[in-house]
C-alpha cells in the first residue's frame, strides 16, 4: 500500500574493511534493509532514491585507513556504505531549496534510497535535455577535473603539445577534447587497442598509443613529441611520470589530479627523474576537483552548448545493478571499463 | 716595461674531461698562458682582471656531456676554461658602455685576465660601498636564485612556515633571512654543528637542525613543524624531498633551484612520495635564476637598503688563489665550505 509511510527495501554497498594493496570485490558486501520514504517530521533533510552510481578511482583512498584533513577523503567507516557520486531524484524534502522530483548530484552514500540530512551540499540538476548519467562524468566531478585542471593549472595556448595518460577514462577523454578545441595538438594513452581506437577515432586524439605495447615509453613519447611536451595532464604518476620528465619542454605545466598506478602499492614506485624540473623550469601542481566545486557554474556554461550541438563526445561504461557495483569500482583498478565507469541502479 | 702593449701571464683553471659521479680536483688542472692587456683593434670586446671567481653547485651539469638547450647549462669544452660568474675590472674596452676601471661581473673564464668578445652579458656593478665579492652571492646569481624564488615562486605569507635545506649556503642563508622580513617562521638544516650555529646565531632562524645527525628526517621535521610546512625552498632533492612531501601542508609551495644531493648519482633517488602533491594540492616548480636576471634591478632595490643599514649577514668562505679554485669547487658537493664559496684570485 503506497501512503506517505510507505516502507522499501533498500540495497546498501558495505565497505567490509580496510584495504591494502588491490582491492577485491570482497571489500564490500550487498546487504537490504529498509526505508520509509518519508523524512522525520520537522527534519531540513531531503529524502532521494539513486539512480546511478560514480565509480571513481579516489575512492581507493577511501579504502584505507589514512586520515585525512579533507572529508571527501576521510577513511569510509566498516560496516557503512560506500560514499561516492550519484545522481538521485528527490523523494521528500524537508527543505525549502528542494522538492519531490528534482534532480540532483552530489556525495552520497551507495543504496537505492538515502536520507541526506545536509543536501546543502547537493547540487541541483539545471539541464535535463542530457543525459542524468553525465552528472556523474562530463557534468560532474569528472568534468570539474578535466576543466579547471586543464584550464586553470596548464593555461593551454592554441598550438602546445599536450600529453594526456589515461587518455580514455572519465576525466582524460575531456581533457582530450577541450585540449583540441582550444587549437593544442593532443596525444593519449591507453591500455588497450579498443582503447587507442576511441582516442583517434571518437573523440579526436592526433595521436594515440597502447602504452601496454610499447617498451619503452621515453622513445613513444619521443616519436609523438619530438619537439617536446608542453602540458602533460597526469593521471598515472610513477613511471610513466618519469618517462614524460625528460621529454617536457622548457616551461612545461604538468596538472596532477590522480596517480592510478600508485593507489595499489604497499611502497609507491620512486620518480627518478624530478631533477628534470629546474632546467626546464618545470611545474607540477596538484589539485583536487573539490577545490573547484564553488564554480562549478564555469563548467556548465562552457560544455553545455557543446553537448547541445553535439560536438563533444562523450562514452560512459553503464553497468546496470546495484549488485554489480562492486564488479565495477574494483574494475577501474584493472582499467576494465571503457570510458566512464557508471552503476545504473534504477531509472527514475 | 709596463706599456699599451703589456704581455702577462695568465693561470687559467683548465676543464679536462668529462666527467660521472662525484667531480675530483683532477678533472682541472692549472695551465699558465699569456694575454696581452689590450684588446684587439677595432674590437668591441673588453679585457678584465678577473677578481673573484663563484663556485657554484650548477656548475656539476656543465661537467657531464649532457647537451642543454641553455648556453648557461651546455657542456665544457675539454681543454678549455671553466666558465662561471666572476667578479672583474676592465683593464681595456673597445666597448662604449664600458670603460678601463668599470667592475663588472657575470659568466667568464677561471683565468686571471679574460678578454671578453660580448661583454653585453656582463653585469656592471652600481654599487662600490660594500664588498665585491658580493656580486659572486648576495648581489649576485645566488641573491637572484634565493629572491626571486622565495618571493615570485613561494610567495611567502606572514605566519607561513619555511623550511630551507642547504640552509647555510649561498642561497640558503638568504632565503632564511628574506623569510624572517617577511614574518615568517623558518627552520633550516645543514650538515655540520658549525652551520646549524650560524642559522640559529647570526641569520636569524627560528630553529635549525643538523641534517647528518637526525636518523629520521621525516621525524625531524615532524617535530620542528607540527602543523606542517607551506614553502619549501629545495636544494637537495632526492630524500629530502621525499621526507618533506608529506610533512606539507594543503596548498604548500616548493621551489626547486637545486638538488645538490643527485647531481653526482649514476642513478638518481626515487622520490616516492609524490602523490602526496594530489591531496595536499602541492606546487612544485623548477626554476633558474638566469630567467630572472632581466629583473636583476629588484634585487638590488629590495637589498641593497638593508646591506646598508646592517640589517643583512651574508657569510663567505673565501679561498685565496686560483690554484685552490679546483679544491674549493669540488668541497660544494661535501659540504666543505661554510657559507657562499668564493675564490680571491686578485684584489684589484
Amino acid at each position: 500500500m503506497a501512503g506517505e509511510e510507505e516502507t522499501v527495501s533498500n540495497k546498501q554497498v558495505i565497505f567490509k574493511g580496510y584495504v591494502s594493496g588491490f582491492p577485491k570485490e570482497t571489500d564490500m558486501y550487498l546487504t537490504t534493509t529498509s526505508t520509509k520514504l518519508k523524512v522525520p517530521e520537522g527534519s531540513k533533510a531531503v529524502l532521494v532514491k539513486n539512480l546511478y552510481l560514480s565509480c571513481d578511482p579516489y575512492l581507493r583512498f577511501r579504502m584505507s585507513n589514512i586520515p585525512s584533513e579533507d572529508p571527501e577523503f576521510s577513511p569510509f567507516q566498516p560496516g557503512s556504505p560506500i560514499y561516492g557520486f550519484v545522481v538521485a531524484k528527490v523523494v521528500d524534502s524537508g527543505h525549502p531549496d528542494f522538492k519531490k522530483g528534482d534532480l540532483v548530484w552530489g556525495v552520497n552514500g551507495w543504496e537505492e534510497y538515502s536520507l541526506i540530512t545536509e543536501p546543502e551540499r547537493l547540487f541541483k540538476i539545471p539541464h535535463t535535455d542530457v543525459p542524468l548519467s553525465y552528472y556523474t562524468g562530463l557534468l560532474g566531478m569528472p568534468g570539474v577535473t578535466a576543466y579547471f585542471g586543464l584550464t586553470d593549472i596548464c593555461s593551454p595556448k592554441e598550438g602546445e603539445r599536450v600529453y594526456v595518460s589515461a587518455a580514455s577514462g572519465a576525466v582524460g577523454q575531456l581533457v582530450g577534447q577541450f585540449a583540441k578545441w582550444m587549437g593544442c595538438y593532443v596525444v593519449g594513452s591507453a591500455g588497450s587497442k579498443q582503447k587507442v581506437e576511441l582516442l583517434k577515432n571518437k573523440f579526436g586524439f592526433d595521436e594515440a598509443f597502447n602504452y601496454k605495447e610499447e617498451h619503452d615509453w621515453n622513445a613513444a613519447l619521443k616519436r609523438y613529441f619530438p619537439e617536446g611536451i608542453d602540458i602533460y595532464y597526469e593521471n598515472v604518476g610513477g613511471k610513466m611520470l618519469d618517462a614524460v620528465l625528460p621529454n617536457m619542454r622548457a616551461h612545461g605545466r604538468i596538472a596532477a589530479c590522480g596517480m592510478i598506478s600508485q593507489y595499489n602499492l604497499q611502497q609507491p614506485e620512486g620518480v627518478h627523474n624530478l631533477a628534470t624540473i629546474i632546467l626546464k623550469r618545470l611545474r607540477i601542481q596538484g589539485f583536487i576537483a573539490f577545490d573547484y566545486f564553488s564554480q562549478y557554474s564555469r563548467l556548465l556554461d562552457f560544455v553545455v552548448p557543446y553537448i547541445r550541438e553535439g560536438k563533444i563526445t562523450y562514452v560512459e561504461d553503464i553497468t546496470e545493478g546495484i549488485e554489480n557495483a562492486p564488479a565495477a569500482l574494483i574494475g577501474l583498478f584493472s582499467g576494465r571499463n571503457v570510458g566512464k565507469q557508471v552503476v545504473a541502479i534504477a531509472h527514475e
